[in-house]
């Protein structure tokens, strides 16, 4: 299949059943945290999923090669993030088993209806107004920081748009591991599972991936640690794997 | 220095400052958590420091050991417990440094104080009454199970004995991290620093040491990982030191 690509697009391969993803580098490239929440999120055969905030539609994609998730829905609020996207699906030809929609997390319920969804992924914003300086380049922006939605939309919105027993699964910053509980359990998203990441073993901990619950009991299992690289440049085998390398 | 020691009891080398501790196999002896949190902990020059729930004393002894703090005090409910950390406390020459008040945690806060102390630690019962089966021997029971205190209870009397930017150091289990830090803001008390300690490597982690800080901004720094062994009976290296071996 050919693809026009606009200035400054890029088609990256993801190593899964031939797939690949549109991408521009002057706008917002998928992190490792994408990558590393698809492998961490399971969709089970029959279930549907949400990404909420799915930029170029890294997570839908990886997760429709990874599982046997029935459908997957990306939400993206700007357009030309979410147009990618949806060339990248079609490219994939996967136009019937992912939805890109363009839409405001913040309306996410209404937009969808309550109790929805069996799964929904996120990777947020990280930062608060107050932590590290805007980006003036808006995407990246958007996506880096909490210009558009907070923390508690996302969770708010995730609590209502999941039926009951529903799994949440969300990738974030550790520093803000104490108000992500907190959060997660005023919208009985109660925590279940969690992971660190941590770079090399001997250093703080980058990302947290957290599964949660709708409506769950409080028990939580922190599972081994995740370590990125063995030495400089060279990965561990897991995160080789979860490359699909 | 002679001492007499009752049935069952022994006297174990804590290899800090010569200190030696009581203790009774048979009742309850101290393990690595509260080393760990000895070690976690920091009491400054000047600083005065409550432990809650204290046992036989080993987390004030070996505070006092490693911190500049002024004075310690160890609040435990069982009398023969809070009686073998007398003892302690005298055959080592603390009397001046360490106080060992017996009395309940849940009434904590009428017994010393609102406000009266920089520093709490404590090492509480980890079990809720759902969790395992409470063991018939009391004083273990008590010291495992929360049979006389809940975690709400102590985080609500740390939170009312700390002064305004006080610091309160806890371990745990790992399974009730969600429900800690929720409990923890609910009281005021911060998340500001974890570690979790991991037996292995490639194990899930069996303790979280937390710091909170009463009435401070959200901002948590997780640490580096604690690994307790670098292969099969044989600790790493920060083990060795913070047993003082």
């Amino acid at each position: 299949m050919t693809i026009k690509l606009e200035p400054d697009e890029r088609l990256d391969d993801l190593h899964r059943n031939g797939y690949k993803i549109i991408q521009n580098s002057k706008k917002f490239c998928f992190g490792m945290d994408a990558v590393l929440l698809s492998g961490f999120a399971t969709v089970k055969p029959g279930e549907n999923a949400l990404d909420l905030g799915t930029g170029t539609g890294i997570i839908p994609i990886l997760l429709e090669a990874k599982t046997k998730g029935q459908h997957f829905t990306g939400l993206e609020i700007q357009e030309e993030s979410a147009d990618m996207a949806r060339r990248s699906v079609a490219y994939n030809g996967l136009e019937e088993k992912i939805d890109i929609v363009t839409g405001d997390i913040r309306e996410a319920s209404k937009l969808f209806g309550a109790a929805s969804f069996d799964v929904i992924t996120t990777n947020p914003p990280y930062m608060t107004g107050s932590h590290g300086i805007v980006n003036p380049d808006m995407p990246k922006a958007i996506a880096r920081h909490e210009v558009l939605c907070t923390l508690d939309d996302v969770v708010r919105e995730a609590s209502k748009l999941l039926k009951s027993g529903g799994r949440f699964y969300m990738v974030h910053r550790p520093f803000r591991l104490a108000e992500i509980m907190a959060t997660m359990m005023k919208y009985k998203l109660e925590p279940k599972r969690m992971r660190l990441v941590y770079p090399f073993v001997d250093k703080e901990p980058n990302m947290v991936l957290i599964e949660a619950l709708r409506g769950g009991r409080p028990r939580i299992t922190v599972e081994k640690p995740l370590i990125v690289y063995k030495e400089k440049d060279v990965y561990t085998d897991e995160i080789y794997e979860v490359y699909g390398y």
